[in-house]
């Protein structure tokens, strides 16, 4: 029996780390083997273009070259980790995924949509996940979190304004695709989102 | 007035370095102001990602994800150095574009050459050389002065077999530009594939 792909996006401080374990620890519960994983990263070299994408350079990354590197980042992690991990039954739970690209690159970047969509189509040859669950947050209480937390990369470094776009294209994601999208209200205090992410589960897998 | 861009083409061992050196001269002698750069590679981001893809790693890396790491590096080099170059009238000097890449991803790890032009439109929006030189030595001929030479990398690391196919996409790319490619017979010795060069160099710029 092969496994699922399920994806956890939303911006930085919407809680996706502490929600992940409750989502992986309620599906282990279930009897499914977890396989937990990242993007950009989830495989060795992934991981070190992950590096290079948040890093910060003595030189501005070009907005498409950022693209290339997100893409690059993802195939490998797909071919090397994703792929083979649901053909031997594992269900794969990645914290962000091609929405992910849509949100920043798209949204916060301002780079155009069917760019990205051809992308998707060429290099991934379309490859979805089986189910999305979307920490929705503002961009306001997701920075006030993540900024207490310490130093920021080179992306969550950027204006109010791009991530207001991204919560757009996050929003515009989901409403695109209903079938597969979960939103969960992140701007609640942790318990609260942790009640309304189980509701969700148990009436999604009913 | 606007610069040109000439690219270097040719296997390892073909003695590119060196007849670079020769070119760049013969074009300062001239009068143009050179920048001489190389690929994948010539800007600080860019050189980044040229190490994680010609270094060897702890696992296989998948050949899409290295044609987006190539032209990740090559979308760089083109925005911030290539096309700014050109602009500001300076003569930019490439060691290897993206004939490299129809050579050796299409060539050698036989990636379909429909995708390399695709990228290749998508993103760079067909930047093309106004001239492109290309050492054409033997695979035979070019590994055995590039072993000579010492330790080689993940891709000079591959088969005979791998380099023939290089040779023979390079062919296939001169054939189909002939109007940009100048072809050098560069399995004669040193001396004499300078001379060979300064000859083509003397007629082309007549």
């Amino acid at each position: 029996m092969t496994g699922k792909f399920i994806t956890i996006e939303g911006l930085e401080g919407a809680g996706k780390t502490t929600q992940a374990q409750v989502l992986v620890e309620w599906l282990a519960s279930r009897g499914h083997k977890i396989v937990r994983t990242r993007e950009p990263g989830g495989t060795p070299v992934a991981e070190k273009i992950r590096n290079l994408i948040l890093d910060h350079h003595e030189e501005e990354i070009d907005p498409v070259a950022e693209l290339l590197l997100v893409f690059a980042s993802r195939k490998q992690h797909v071919e090397r980790l994703i792929r083979p991990g649901i053909a031997a039954g594992d269900w794969v739970v990645s914290d962000r995924f091609t929405d992910a690209t849509y949100a920043y690159q798209g949204g916060g970047r301002c780079l155009d949509e069917a760019l990205i969509r051809e992308m998707e189509l060429t290099v991934l040859d379309d490859f979805q996940p089986d189910l999305t669950i979307w920490f929705d947050c503002d961009a306001e209480v997701g920075l006030a979190r993540a900024s207490a937390r310490g130093e920021l990369d080179r992306i969550e470094q950027e204006s109010m304004a791009f991530f207001n776009r991204c919560r757009s294209a996050y929003e515009r994601r989901a409403q695109a695709h209903p079938q597969r999208f979960i939103r969960i209200n992140a701007n609640n205090p942790v318990e609260k989102v942790t009640e309304e992410l189980l509701t969700a589960l148990e009436a999604y897998f009913a």
